[in-house]
């Protein structure tokens, strides 16, 4: 079980019509985060994963006018088909990260560490992705950000994305 | 080998005698890490340990006039008697931190990731503290705020400390 505070976290639940294991092969392949991590017209043009506490996370997104914003985090747990921990506040091998603080700025970085939890649901999976954040003014920013439209929308594209594999 | 960057990390490389299980002992135990950690007349007057990935990392130091200044920051790796890996970048369970940036702040909280590596050397310890930086300029912060001096008294401690157990 995973403790969230209301105040600081933000959650998104859901039932998908995909197997646990092709949930984690979305997330923890290079060549899938590229077909689905951005809801469009936004898109990943770019990412590398080195799948172990303290390996980075990278993802350049691009926005519709071509303009690219690469992010890089850094992973913390790896439980596979099961549990994935990343933070934006470290980078590769676990160095602090200096996130600029550009509030209102659209493609905005901020201070975050992801979970995500897969449970098998017959042959779905119960989703769950956790933001965890340092205050709840970084929390509300990642609200009206978009979070809940944005996480769902790309985890519509990441379904719609492993059916064709199959 | 842990790769450091000059212009971002601060390294303080030392044989010790005590062998490497009293080195992790101090370093992972609260009432040893009270009574070495913080060089005098500044005190640790409270430690909570909670030894693994994501565990929290907490002490109060007390300056000489009785000042309380609380710390919390979580551990990411634990090998036992070789290396062990803290962050201040993150709080307990991987929430990302809000350190208050007082830079001239006597007890200023800045954004690390201490790495304590031990390796043994014959019955004595070859001691290496890695602290990883975001920036040149919080490397130049911490390295002004006695880096150096301070690790390397609080490492004094720690030998002494641990051999009146002995």
């Amino acid at each position: 079980m995973i403790r969230t505070d209301s105040n600081l976290d933000l959650v998104l639940e859901r039932v998908v019509d995909v197997p646990c294991e092709l949930v984690w092969e979305a997330w923890t392949k290079p060549e899938h985060i590229k077909e689905w991590f951005t809801p469009a017209p936004w898109k990943t043009v770019d990412c590398e994963i080195d799948l172990r506490p303290g390996g980075a996370f990278k993802t350049v997104m691009q926005s519709p006018e071509g303009q690219r914003f690469p992010n890089e985090g850094c992973f913390l747990e790896i439980v596979p088909n099961s549990k994935l921990v990343w933070t934006s506040s470290l980078l590769a091998n676990y160095r602090p990260a200096n996130l600029t603080a550009k509030p209102g700025h659209e493609c905005e970085e901020l201070a975050m560490t992801a979970i995500i939890l897969l449970e098998p649901h017959g042959k779905k999976t119960k989703y769950t992705a956790i933001a965890l954040h340092g205050d709840s003014e970084t929390r509300k920013r990642h609200a009206d950000m978009g979070f809940k439209d944005g996480w769902g929308k790309a985890l519509d594209q990441l379904v719609e994305h492993m059916k064709t594999l199959r």
